[in-house]
């Protein structure tokens, strides 16, 4: 029958989806959007990182190798090794953005119908790929109050079943900013041991950690074959648009089965690898910019935030989002009325409703994830709009 | 346990990967190695092309939408119109590289363990994508002696069963060169039409066609509904690394579908797009010359071959491809003898077993794809290589 496949039909949309149509309709009409609900920095990719593209001498835009080009994964291990990992070129898989990491990972490491515990709130896109591999998310809750800490072990072995193949981490985590303790760690290190699970550690905001850098999964004694780092330059370089990305993996089976999938689709992006290439040539100071001007804006942001009442959100330590509680009963139906009905001085925000970071149904609908991705005087506007719509709200929770 | 997972095991690796030790070991020794094995070709990348990346004004290298700038689907529609298809940007879903429209083509079109119909020989990166989708390959055999021209319609008629969903044809194809005629793509598109089933189509080559222009399945009346045209940047204008393709179809649902696997992985390739949008502008003359040049390489190789005493291969009409029977058992072992073991004046050269482009156990030991993607000279000097080679080949068939 001429039909879209199952997988196709349970396929989710993006949770912007809905609301996109609003905030373009309040754009027709002249409002300004600030746009709080995306990981999209407004911080200029750097300059010395653009030219490797715009002045390489190119004739023929060729191929790469299917795992990327040698020289850029030599310089990507040097990274690597300068945050402190043991980690050589032959370790490395380079993919079209972070996304194709996890796709591979998930195709390589589970079977249709296997599972993959994760601590939930989640970034948004993992149910995607879990239909695209047909495997199954089990989520496993983490709290507000808790700080988005890492749920207690014990919630996390009590959902194992006979079809767990993986554990999913993000580290800084997106959405909720929080980085795991060392001690956290060890907990996800001797779980994964005692049951054979590998340990899938998503580390796109490894750079944006603000009190202590961020410990990676590979940084865990004896687990090295247990761990599938996945990566991305889109956040570290602000150069999201280039899909640059890496599989680490000190396990050869699993990394020779990642490159099956990689000859796949013969290469990733060629130009992206020139970028990627300068990018680690960057001096050390490059994050020590970027950092405080984040952490200045999350500053600024969660000082705001809490001084609206009614509003809860920890201090997040890591990535660029605060996960916000807000005086609504569903954050939803708030988002599209700021875009739809709420106006000040012509503008107004978007915000990213909570409920597509979680999986378990009703959770996340008093939450809102909002990205400091933008200038602070952006944010302090969108925060204006954000304290005075929450006055306004006919939908206010007391 | 913490093992790869059956499809990562499953999963094939490239066809190239045997012999490519060989190769890299001959010229270690000194001795260049005509790459006649794979489609890379050595024509320049317009450079008005390259410098629409290379010229952009980029501060922050930002996300493009999930199915790709509307600026380049609208242009890349107007491409499609130029072509005689009635084809809009809403038909357009950009994607990274042909690989991934294919990709995205299984997963919202076939049901895990569903069937794809697919002419033998064909592409040999299909088999892997099936594997990543979790469905079947169901080849029917094409046979050098007709050119390889499409299998009679009643023997892909006869492999249909209940989970058949899809056709998939390559036209110009790849590995043969065939184009199909209209009277072999209306038997397709009746085929389709009787059972239901949707035509992906594959036409990565359509602009090297030598004897009259490649018809589209989209050209095909009243199969609107069926046809998911799976297209690339990549040959066309001779930028494989862009990484840049389209998935396109009429299908709205379908469209959705795609668009949902699009968004899992937030964007396509951003610097690929400027350079794929300005190679919609590249006058109408650019085809002419190139396609005037892969002619003449057609031309001086089907020569030279059939020169050869033992060798057949029927003259493609497109693509860039010849597929040759040689006077050998098993053409994957005198490929490596190439690389090991035969020497013309520091030379030698390496082609495709055809193998790695059969599902069919046995079929193709004795033929080869050579890729006439040189330059006159050193396709030349390859063939006086390869005719040396078979009068010395100690495994000489006679």
């Amino acid at each position: 029958m001429l039909e879209v496949s199952q997988r196709g039909q349970a396929m989710p949309w993006s949770p912007f989806r809905k609301l996109t149509p609003y905030a373009d309709a309040a754009k027709r009409q002249g409002v300004v959007v600030h746009h709080l609900n995306i990981g999209q920095p407004d911080i200029e990719t750097p300059p010395a990182v653009l030219a490797a593209v715009q002045q390489a001498d190119i004739r023929v835009l060729e191929y790469s190798p299917s795992g990327g080009h040698d020289s850029y994964r030599r310089k990507l291990a040097g990274y690597y090794q300068g945050v402190g990992l043991d980690v050589t070129a032959d370790d490395i898989l380079i993919t079209a953005g972070g996304s194709e990491a996890i796709l591979f990972a998930f195709l390589a490491c589970l079977n249709p119908g296997d599972e993959v515990i994760i601590p939930e709130p989640f970034y948004g896109a993992y149910p995607s790929f879990a239909v695209a591999a047909g495997v199954r998310i089990v989520p496993v809750p983490a709290y507000l109050e808790q700080d988005y800490a890492l749920p207690p072990i014990a919630e996390m072995e009590r959902v194992i079943t006979p079809r767990t193949r993986a554990v999913l981490i993000c580290n800084p985590n997106n959405p909720t900013g929080y980085v795991y303790s060392r001690a956290e760690l060890e907990q996800v290190r001797e779980l994964c041991l005692r049951h054979h699970l590998f340990l899938l550690s998503d580390e796109a905001y490894r750079e944006f950690s603000y009190d202590a850098p961020a410990l990676s999964a590979l940084h865990l004694p004896g687990l090295d074959q247990h761990v599938v780092l996945l990566d991305t330059i889109s956040k570290r370089y602000s150069a999201c648009g280039a899909r640059l990305g890496a599989l680490v993996t000190k396990n050869k089976a699993l990394a020779e089965a990642a490159l099956k999938f990689a000859q796949m689709r013969v290469s990733p992006p060629a130009l992206a690898q020139l970028l990627g290439e300068a990018a680690t040539e960057l001096p050390a100071t490059y994050f020590d910019t970027t950092k405080a001007e984040y952490q200045r804006r999350r500053d600024l942001l969660v000082a705001r935030l809490r001084a609206m009442q009614g509003v809860r959100c920890p201090v997040p330590s890591g990535a660029f989002y605060v996960m916000a509680e807000l005086p609504v009963e569903d954050t939803a139906a708030f988002a599209q009325w700021l875009l739809e009905e709420f106006r000040h001085e012509g503008q107004t925000l978007m915000i990213s409703p909570a409920t597509g970071f979680y999986a378990t149904p009703g959770r996340g609908r008093r939450e809102a994830r909002l990205a400091y991705v933008r200038h602070a005087d952006v944010l302090h506007r969108a925060m204006d709009c954000l304290a005075l719509a929450l006055e306004q709200y006919p939908g206010r929770r007391e």
